[in-house]
């Protein structure tokens, strides 16, 4: 295998892999990065230097204006390799033009295409060996963008880095989610920036979460805002329904992300005839269902998890449990998706992308 | 002057001040930073190794949480040296208590305040002569906490950096204030983190601000995100409306900073037989009174800008000046409380705390 060394990104080489110091059967998500990480500037106006080097720390001020105003967006993807040690990418298009969308509303400049695609190419070869084959393995790339320029007064950054850092990853979560439906806090409000990957979303959930986690819950679903009356999605999940046979999501709003995992549940949904509805749904429609016995299933659908099946949801001090399914749409969901990421099936939508 | 290296902070001393490099006059908010910072690390669920040493640069990993979720807090805070060469502090107990809700929410674990403030007097004995006395002249202080932990997980850090970095100021405004009324975007929703300093708050403002500074305007006056009904708070500002020769401020709420200039005004206001209602005002009621001649000022109260008049405000693609006032409110606060801080009027409410 060469290394293309296009005209653009410069490449610095390694001395020595940290691969041999990984124990991939005991991966902490997150934890352990791989070789080499990428690394662009903006400055004077425009993205610079875009640079693949070994991994490691960087050197920022205290005043550096992301510390003080969260001014900083990512992208979360995997990249997956087959039983032919060929890697792939999974809809990496979406990602490119999503992580673009969060910065203009975070007023980060837009990273450029071409960048952003030789940056992956490059950084998964020299890394390939990170990427394990098998069920359920992958390699976790973070795309993200922070605010650079050193000072601490509260205005739009006038230098940015964007970075992509790599770490290998088994399944995110272990065992079943028990959710808690949001009565009181909210996760982003009409206006806001809940559509957006941005950084402050994030840490903004950590609390609200640390309480669902005392009462013995994994995640909260959010609700909008306004009235606490509509279900919108989880931390890092956008969450589906299903009430009889029927597959029910939010629809996209400023509120929420536009999750690739979402849309390709949505896609093959339709191509397994099961009938899919992207409407707002009410925390009593949920709770009726639950009653009355027609609330199946309730499944998370991101990229980190793929698909996490909900055993048992609280809201107003009453926990449903929903009973395990047979024919779970979430099974199959996932089964599907892995399949076609893990290049073990057919892929009618064209969302493999071959890239080492 | 003497140091009191107390029983808990470590001083590293610098070798030789940058003092003589800065030109007081031509200071740029916010960009010239002093000869030391104060850093203390939270780690095995303790605040440890509280030092004061050389302003410098940090080294961290690309991984560290506060890139990818914003799990950060700070406050704003000035130092006014008197014409004795004393230095002050205003009503530092109050950004002590607020930095530590701001924390709460965030999940980041509260300071203590003997580290605080032992903190606060060493720093500024040690870079007393960075406090120029004079009208308008300060050193602000930025205290701040940031998530530090290694790792992609969107769950709290386990590890945290508290700072403090002092930057000396001139005002920081200049001129009148012209603002828009947010119509679409919004700030802040209820149950969400709008009353803390969470950083990602600031940087999700700055691209509706941008596009109000796109049409002559320098900051955006948020409304209730439910509605867009009533009138809320600026960037880093509370806003107070005078209609006829009454002072009306919105109520604080979970969306709304409970600022130190705003309830000092108010203190003020009492003082001088001011009649002030602290309710919620309504975008309809501003523009009736902007359109009877009822509406006298608008003013935002921060520590940066101190007061800030508001010439002019947009909503609904209509422009309303507010007339020049004589008998104004705002300057007479400004004045009033520049006075308290630089000790050249009494103090009946105990605001000024002697540093150094
Ligand atoms: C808030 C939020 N919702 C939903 C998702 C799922 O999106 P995707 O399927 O693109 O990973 C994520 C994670 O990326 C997220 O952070
Ligand atoms: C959002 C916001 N509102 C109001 C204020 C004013 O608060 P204070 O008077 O305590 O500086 C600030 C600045 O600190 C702020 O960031």
């Amino acid at each position: 295998m060469s290394i293309a060394t296009n005209e653009h990104i410069t490449v610095e080489k390694i001395k020595k892999s940290k691969l041999d110091q990984v124990d991939f059967d005991n991966l902490t998500f997150g934890k352990n990065f791989t070789d080499y990480m990428f690394e662009c500037d903006y400055k004077d106006g425009k993205w610079q230097n875009p640079t693949i080097k070994p991994y490691g720390n960087l050197e920022l001020s205290p005043a550096t204006k992301v510390f003080h105003y969260g001014q900083a967006v990512f992208e979360g993807m995997k990249a997956y390799k087959d039983d032919q040690g060929e890697v792939f990418l999974f809809r990496p298009e979406d990602n490119f033009k999503r992580i673009n969308i969060s910065s203009k509303r975070m007023a980060i400049p837009e990273f450029p295409r071409e960048f952003f695609f030789e940056a992956l190419h490059t950084l998964v070869q020299l890394d390939k060996d990170w990427v394990q084959p098998g069920e359920g393995n992958s390699l976790y790339i973070r795309p993200f963008a922070m605010a650079t320029e050193v000072g601490v007064s509260a205005a739009p950054s006038d230098e940015y880095k964007f970075m992509i850092i790599m770490a290998p990853a088994q399944a995110y979560y272990t065992g079943d989610v028990r959710v808690v439906i949001a009565e009181q806090f909210s996760r982003s409000a009409d206006g806001g920036v809940g559509f957006a990957k941005a950084a402050g979303n994030y840490g903004a959930q950590f609390y609200p979460t640390n309480l669902a986690r005392e009462k013995g819950f994994q995640q909260v679903i959010w609700t909008d805002a306004k009235e606490h009356k509509y279900l919108e999605e989880a931390g890092t999940m956008n969450v589906f329904f299903r009430i009889g046979d029927t597959l029910i999501t939010a629809p996209t709003s400023d509120r929420i992300l536009d999750g690739v995992t979402r849309k390709s549940v949505l896609k093959l949904a339709e191509h397994n005839g099961i009938k899919a509805e992207v409407r707002r749904i009410q925390v009593s429609e949920l709770v009726e269902a639950a009653k009355n016995g027609t609330l199946k299933e309730i499944f998370g659908a991101g990229t980190a998890a793929v698909i996490s099946p909900v055993s048992a949801f609280s809201y107003q001090e009453t926990v449903y449990d929903i009973p395990k399914q047979e024919d779970s749409y979430a099974k199959r969901f996932k089964k599907e998706l892995m399949d076609i990421q893990q290049n073990r099936a057919d892929d009618p939508f064209g969302w493999r992308y071959p890239v080492a």
